[in-house]
């Protein structure tokens, strides 16, 4: 069975897309920020590549943090914890990077992610967006889980081309080339 | 043989429910906060996946930590050890996240936990009851033990419904979606 | 040939039982309580079920402390140091927790343990003692090394009751369900 | 396809070549730099060789700070993080020595590197230039990626003698002894 | 060929005894305590049996320290470091515990070591003197190294009687019972 | 090929002698010392008998600081990494000791090491030099890269008295049995 949408936006909560040896599924990652002492907390079994594009993901977050007029001592005075359900089944793969991204923004400005969104893409410490695979899956797994928008990366373009259009039919498909552009679309206004 | 009920309700001791291979069993999980300097202790042969449960549940219980009036430098000041008896069997797996998290937050609130009750179910970091595995095991180990209330996921209602009558007679089986239900029904008046 | 039992009460020195391949054997378990930083240091060769009864002792005695007039920062100013001889001989299980728990009380409280008392039990991080194994192989031990009482869990009383009167015939077992009890059997008055 | 140069100059990117079984590729290393208490964090799967010689790199800056006005305590109030996309292919070897401390330098001065210039060359703690491998592939690499210059190491000369000039055509292939020729021509006047 | 004695007493240097395959072999301990911060460090290729015999010799020096005048906040003010050379030789097993901690001593007071003794024996958190293995051996290599006196564990008289008088010739063995009688023989007067 | 010597005297380099499979070679230690907080870093691919010599080396140097007027706090107040190019060469082994130390003290003191010289030894905790193996190929290597004088310990004598004349022609070979002698040698008047 799917995990269908959210109903409602919420904070620090943003569902990515996974592509396994079954099919797609889509990955409600959250993340919780609390007063700490600037640790990095991540759990449900991510594998060190996954851990590595986490941790691009909020140094990328730390350079731009006073564009959305964070603290300078917000990282040293808070923890961040991402955990990514289901806590028994391994997840690797540098794909959830800007949907981690996304859902540590969403808990450090309280501003909530779009319920109806979910997105794939590497991060890169700059912001940039880098291609991945499963995509025909993924859509799919998006669709089913009654998701209206999915981001993929722009260099993605030509294997989006590649799926027919009746899988496609219903997800309003936005390519995106760094942050900037994926925040713009996830977070709720 | 089975370990019985608690006789009176205790703070800082919860009921958990186990699948093994030779069947179901009850694990009381218990949680000591000392004064100290926020360490997190976790022991008793715990897996990977039942650690990060536990990192889970203590995030959990630290976002929603002012509705209970626990004072902000309360985890920096204080440690907290949840162990596991019998010290010797490897325990792993996410179900116990539901009850390890009921045990901390009674032993930092002082409120004791229902010494009938018993649960099972994954936590995630937002406080969502997740679906587990080995229902009817685990029910009727409850059962033997003397309980008389079990929570267990919304989302295994069907696995529920597929137990025989016969089975979960003289067992209240509650569905439980969040921990704000579980700490309801599990917590002391 | 046998370590035989101590000829006065000492501080920080107890005395439990273990069971190997070639019978049973007493352990002389030491701790030294030194000023420090609150350190916690293991060793002789023990494997990780027994250094976790361990530490299930050393937090069961933190939540103890008050009613032994143990300062609240006694456990930040000074480091514990638990060894077990000889030093390389590899040593695990749970039934040493009760033991080891003994000998750090002694040393925290300067209480000497009795030179003719040996103990086994698995220790929870509330103090309850928890069945053990080799029953038979550690009485006769005990006997040897010319022991006077032994503690064992309550829970173990059926087994108790299987060895023949021949071997249990000169040693004085106790029952025990607690540390309170474990206690006021081996301090020194 | 081949990523291809930048259009601009940018501050903490430098392009460095790398040799894979299948031929040469260009590796955008990017460096970003935040206050913080000191931390090298390294991402982008990179095997211990090269986090050594990113290492070595930041050892050689530090020794070399003053010169650019960079202040004493810089290094314990920053953290730096150098990411290499893309994160799931696993990167060794010493060659990226120059380029990572060529986009760290950029990082802490603000001064661009220019984004038609690609390097290839182990570093030593002393900023010396020690000869690396595959010069043919990198080369080609380099071309296909609109580079225009291309620092290889002064001792590989005879390498890139063997190379022939249909490859190295329209490439400006500049020997380098030491890390301040490598500056001199990589950062933007 | 073997190492053989010093000439003169040295300070923080004692001589140990070593059982290996090819029969037996004297070891110089040496030991450095430098101003530092309450490190402790162990080099030398040493096992994790010697690693824990050294830390138990660390902790009964520290139970002891007033005896000797050592202030308070010695062992936090300073780092000590053992090395055994030869440093690819690994070497494991308790025996150089008494060694180790009489050079410790010798380091932490000043008092040079005598340099025509060398000892072998397990030492206990409480500074009992374990028996060993190797006797004869040992004694051999002591006396072609030139050492006078050898200082066994008193539980090893038994060993001891067995070693053919021809052997024992020329070296006075001693029987020691714990760290007391150990200083007694091998700190120079 | 092999890495001539330098031409001229260098702070904190300082050449070492290596013995490999396919004879020997020289290895140009490097040392860096930053203001820092007392961490030292161990680069290029050694081995952990080799990282044991290095800390050897370094307790023997803290040591001896007085003598060479280093202020008491240096050690607290700087960083040491030690470096040895080529980076991807997997080294290990005692024998770089005495080298390693050399460049060491001179990159503290900021005393040159003169270019013309090559030494190999094992270094104790205490500075005497310790004998090493493979004298033949290091002796040939050296003269080779154009050496003039060569130390080695003063107990491989006999090893160098079965080198052909025809090989040690133009080496000046020094027997050394401690660092004040190897310091003696190698650093420039
Ligand atoms: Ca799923
Ligand atoms: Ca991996
Ligand atoms: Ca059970
Ligand atoms: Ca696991
Ligand atoms: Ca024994
Ligand atoms: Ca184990
Ligand atoms: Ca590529
Ligand atoms: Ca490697
Ligand atoms: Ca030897
Ligand atoms: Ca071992
Ligand atoms: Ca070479
Ligand atoms: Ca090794």
């Amino acid at each position: 069975v799917f995990d269908m949408a959210n109903e409602t936006d919420e904070i620090g909560i943003a569902r990515g897309l996974a592509w396994t040896s079954v099919g797609g599924d889509t990955l409600q990652i959250e993340v919780n920020i609390m007063p700490g002492k600037g640790e990095f907390r991540l759990t449900g079994q991510m594998g060190d590549v996954m851990k590595e594009s986490a941790q691009a993901g909020i140094s990328f977050l730390r350079s731009i943090s006073k564009e959305y007029k964070i603290q300078d001592d917000f990282f040293k005075k808070n923890d961040i914890h991402i955990h990514i359900p289901e806590g028994a089944v391994p997840k690797d793969g540098p794909s959830a990077g800007i949907t981690m991204a996304t859902a540590m923004l969403s808990a450090m400005t309280k501003i909530p992610v779009r319920a109806d969104v979910a997105m794939t893409g590497e991060i890169t410490l700059r912001g940039r967006v880098l291609p991945v695979g499963g995509l025909k899956e993924k859509i799919l797994a998006a669709k089913n889980a009654g998701i209206k928008m999915v981001m993929v990366p722009a260099k993605n373009k030509r294997d989006i081309a590649e799926i027919s259009q009746e899988i496609k039919k219903g997800i309003d498909i936005r390519y995106v080339e760094n942050m900037t552009e994926v925040l713009e679309n996830a977070l709720a206004k």
